[in-house]
């Protein structure tokens, strides 16, 4: 009886620890998350403070005073310096890797032994005037050799005599900076100012590449065994020569040529921009003028510096921050305004990897080579990695000059950027006197609001001119860009003076544009910013429905371009219809993919990843193989630097440069039909995004 | 002290009872997995065998049967209920969705009031002799309206008479079937055989598309929007005349033309193939003789049906099983042999998705329409669905006819798909009688060994004429395809000999080619299984290094044809050294990351999914979109249809066409300077895919 007793009671404490065990093995069963992903959003945006807090402004001032001391000019030793400089500080700061990637690409240089110059020659041949040959160095740098002279990268050599030269078939074409266009009012030159000295000329290339990149390896990267073409058969090259000159010189030229020109139409006949769009549309007449241009085509090797920090959880995803390096001659500001901004970032991210922290996705830091050849190291670096690119690329932040003005940010992005630029320039404070407390955001907004109702800081659509043109209108990946900027209302000339000049010198920048070098840790911050929360963001920051209200903006602004010709729409039987229709698809699909976001289960990564990869092909999707017509390169259907002005974007730009000038055409019904056929591959296009956003299957 | 010692027992027993409840959780906690990944490989080759067992020779017999009733020409009614047929059985099946897909596409039927025909004429330009309106008609379909006589679908009209036709700038072109070509020794005419009877004739499409799809809206879906091109501007439509006779005909155009070509020299003249490739290269002289052709081009409907079934782990990626539904007549063979194939694994999958199972990724069934006139049903739902298909698509395999011969198996596929069918055919049972108890793999493979020093059945390259073409030579997406075939080295006719005649009928593959259906139960095993495999396995089952292995084989072939000029190399500095370089590059790569899949972590998801992509966009990874010189919508750098035999497949084709003739070209410099860039795209291609194999940062 005892016995069994015992028994018993032992049985019964058997049952009862065993229903503790069972009930603590149960509870840890399903206690135990199947994912950490949930928190990871707060966790982010933490580390995104500190992120953006360690960047400093004295340590910006720093890094543009050290890349600033010398030339360099893509191509050259001294540039091939700093990109070992700036590899082994990008290693120093904790990158995965950083690696030296070079192309043998076409550059141009003048001839050291014969310089370019203008002249006024007499009948006899005699030369009366010859225009400098080369600027009045800044004090400070009176010592520094290999100053390249301002002269016109890849103009055609030639000693042309030119009488009455025409605007088309000219035999030559002399560019001039049009105090008007390049100088602001009240405003001293250099030194005393930040206005172009009459004896500063533009440097610049004249070539017409619409994308090509290297002129020689069309489509392909100009590694050693690529096939090159002949000079002749280079895309975009020149066949006349060209040159820039300071207007002091210009005042010379224009005297010594007769003067019978009224000096009010001066500057109507010699405006001549620097900008060169897809044709020498501007140029000036010439009498007794010789040009002597020697400047001499030679294939250089280039280096690119490609940084690399590894995704911890997603690392085949890749964010990119890229700026050149290369320098016309010191690049004051540019780019060492965006090369020391990218530094900067580096540094930043780096002391955040050294206290255990990874982005989910990969970052690559990028520093261009010879960008002012014609985008040619970003170009040849987006051919070489297509196909990675393509697959994996989430977005690409460009990082060219950072400021241009003193007024207010500027930013150019695809519109799918737009809400994640506002809420990282909520998070930057104003680096404007007397706003302590205003987020960049507000003191933005209240200087450059929307022109339509729209309450909020106006975005601009992005041209051209810069590294990011292969990722984004070739490749389709989504793009933005930020910088300081001056008033737009007010202040009408182009760029900024000193562009591209001698007198970019870090000291410009210290004494006139950011003298607290808080505008450029704005930039820095909002660059950076850009980059860590799409690095970092568990879902994507991409707004498909910003892209529709951009869409449909686009839409009707080209349908009014068409609407100015109501005859010939109905002639030739043109309709948007099809344009809206798609567009309107687009934007409920857009609506309906953010909308199933909302209750989308945070914790399956399959599912994540699968928004994730409808967020990043949307940009994809725009991308047209057949490029735009005469354009190969430029693939984007609703993005292209415009035909006409190489910095500014055009939407729908099949469809604008179809109706351009189109009440001169020849054979109207042509004309009307390539529109008509515009029209379609726009619609098309819009469509087929519309249809990536759908749900899956 | 009783009290007391009561609590240390109550204590010394709660201890006990937690640390049993905390090991019991600690147990639970880890013993969960992660996932439920690891078990799915074993459970995924159990329903892969239900779903081979579940296809039944009978079955397929059904299908065939009932789809060959009526002829079934693209565009007509009949298609239109044959498709809704489709869908609605398909529905009932169990599919997730089946939907109708409409295009407007550019067809070309007979005139019914005026027929097609060819006439030996007078001096007077009196019909003395013209060839049959139509083929005589099998027994038992005797009734049956609307069989379109033979015709050259898109031939011009017009009635040229013809003395002294050169082969180029012919006036007309007459195409028959040889009876060397399309007629097997010792084997009767149909209905009593499989031979072609005298009074048959091969239909076809005379188009050059080169991948184009609708000759009218070449890169876009030819929806209601699309801008659509002047037929004048039109891609790829003859200028002349062209039509088939049979041979019966032929013989008395022959005789009645002069007869002074030696019969022995007949068939060297007048051997014309069906095989146009993009020029008509082949033609023959006529003598008074006089076409008459009144065909017409017209804009028409027709409906692709598209079939979903919902993936249950990736819906977002796309398995896709195409075949065409429209025949010229009946389609006994071509196409419906393969539409059956295609029915019976759709029936098969529905059974499945009954008891409870779903494929780990969704597979989409086609039945395309409109093959027969330029692939145009399947290339414009590929143009519509481009963007998602490019992202997504991870294989197309092809469903054309199922049976051409009844000797073995014939696989036409991407090299990464190798191993995989090596793998389906090891399960999949012979259909030989007497060879019960071998499977197909070793039944094709003692038929049909590798001609190298492999050992394992041969695998051909895939050429074009069949609807995969958009998927791989434009989109690059891996496909392949299967069928039944003749002895390639003791049969040498051309297709199979009644091919595109009226006498393709269901007879025809019950009495000859299948009578037990077995064979056709095999393809439909391998179609299918290829498709489950690729829809269920964890790990995509595509092979890199198959690729690899591929590629070296063709990197010899290319350069053995260049050796051929040892001269000119030297001369024009032309070597294949960076190709071969490349492919060594891409064998180290896909080695490598194929090593690096033996150890992948199985339970996370998200590395499981990036090496999937790094498989899936391997294929997507050879093309080039500039596409090839001349052939805008063949843009695989390793494949392309041959410019000289649209059903064959040729490797490394730029280069290929630019050795093309190379000692009869007017400028050797140029050609071989062509040769030279063609090298150098291919070896940045292949350098380029094996980039995408390497770990992604």
């Amino acid at each position: 009886m005892k016995t069994e007793s015992r028994l018993v009671q032992w049985i019964c404490w058997l049952i009862v620890i065993t229903s503790f065990f069972l009930t603590g093995f149960i509870i840890g069963w399903f206690a135990r998350p199947t994912s950490t992903e949930t928190s990871h959003d707060a966790g982010s945006r933490r580390h995104l403070r500190e992120f953006l807090d360690e960047m400093r402004p004295e340590n910006i001032r720093d890094h543009l005073r050290k890349f600033t001391r010398l030339p360099h000019l893509a191509g050259t030793e001294q540039n091939l310096q700093l990109a070992e400089q700036i590899k082994g500080e990008w290693l120093a700061y904790g990158l995965d890797s950083v690696e030296m990637v070079p192309y043998d690409v076409l550059l141009s240089y003048p001839n050291i032994s014969q310089p370019n110059y203008i002249s006024i020659v007499d009948d006899l041949g005699n030369e009366m005037f010859n225009t400098s040959l080369s600027e009045p160095v800044p004090e400070g740098y009176e010592n520094v050799s290999d100053i390249v002279p301002p002269y016109s990268a890849f103009s055609a050599q030639g000693q042309p005599v030119v009488k009455n030269a025409m605007l088309h078939g000219a035999s030559g074409i002399i560019m001039f900076s049009d105090p008007a266009d390049y100088c602001a009012p009240g405003v001293q030159p250099y030194p005393d100012g930040w206005n172009l000295p009459g004896g500063g000329a533009q440097r610049g290339n004249v070539l017409n590449l619409n994308g090509a990149g290297d002129p020689l390896t069309p489509g392909y990267p100009a590694k050693e065994y690529t096939y090159r073409y002949n000079l002749e058969e280079g895309v975009g090259l020149p066949k006349i020569p060209v040159h820039p000159i300071g207007y002091h010189d210009a005042i010379q030229l224009l005297k010594n040529m007769g003067g019978d020109v009224p000096p009010n139409n001066w500057k109507g006949a010699l405006n001549v921009s620097y900008r060169i769009g897809p044709g020498f549309t501007d140029g000036f007449s010439t009498q007794k003028v010789r040009m002597n241009i020697h400047t001499n085509n030679q294939v250089t090797r280039i280096y690119n510096v490609i940084g690399r920090l590894r995704g911890a959880v997603e690392p085949d995803r890749y964010v990119i921050l890229g700026g050149h390096r290369d320098a016309w001659v010191f690049g004051g500001i540019d780019p060492v305004t965006g090369a020391a901004v990218v530094h900067e970032s580096v540094r930043s991210a780096g002391k955040l990897l050294r206290k255990g922290w990874r982005p989910r996705r990969s970052i690559v830091f990028a520093s261009w080579d010879a960008e002012e050849f014609g985008l040619l190291g970003s170009t040849e670096w987006a051919e070489e990695n297509a196909k990675v690119l393509q697959e994996r690329a989430v977005a690409y932040i460009n990082a060219d000059s950072a400021i241009e003005g003193m007024y207010t940010l500027r930013i150019d992005c695809t519109p799918s950027l737009h809400t994640l630029v506002y809420d990282i320039t909520k998070q930057v404070s104003s680096p404007e006197e007397g706003e302590e407390g205003l987020s960049l955001y507000e003191s933005w907004h209240k200087r450059d609001n929307w022109t339509d109702d729209r309450d909020a800081p106006r975005i601009s659509k992005l041209g051209s001119g810069s590294d990011f043109e292969a990722y984004f209108i070739r490749l389709g990946i989504a793009a933005g860009r930020a910088r300081y900027t001056k008033n737009r209302k007010t202040e009408r000339y182009s760029s900024y003076p000193v562009y591209h000049s001698v007198y970019e010198t870090f000291e410009l920048v210290e004494r006139f544009y950011d003298p607290s070098f808080r505008k450029l840790r704005a930039v820095a911050q909002v660059r950076g910013g850009l980059i860590f929360l799409l690095a970092d963001s568990q879902l994507l920051p991409l707004d498909a429905s910003q892209y529709a209200g951009s869409l449909t903006k686009y839409a009707h602004t080209i349908a009014q371009l068409g609407q100015k010709h109501p005859d010939a729409l109905v002639k030739y039987g043109v309709s948007f219809d099809s344009l809206f229709s798609a567009v309107e698809n687009f934007t409920v699909a857009a609506r309906d993919f953010h909308e199933r976001l909302t209750t989308l289960d945070r914790t399956d990564p399959i599912q994540i990843r699968m928004v994730n990869d409808q967020l990043m092909y949307l940009e994809r999707a725009f991308v047209d193989p057949l490029g735009l017509p005469g354009r190969p390169f430029y693939r984007h259907v609703i993005f292209a630097p415009s035909s006409h002005n190489k910095y500014a974007g055009e939407s729908f730009p099949g469809i604008y440069d179809a109706l351009f000038d189109i009440e001169r055409t020849a054979n109207p019904k042509q004309a009307w039909d390539e529109v008509r056929r515009q029209i379609s591959i726009a619609a098309f296009t819009v469509q087929a995004a519309a249809m990536t956003l759908t749900p899956p299957a």
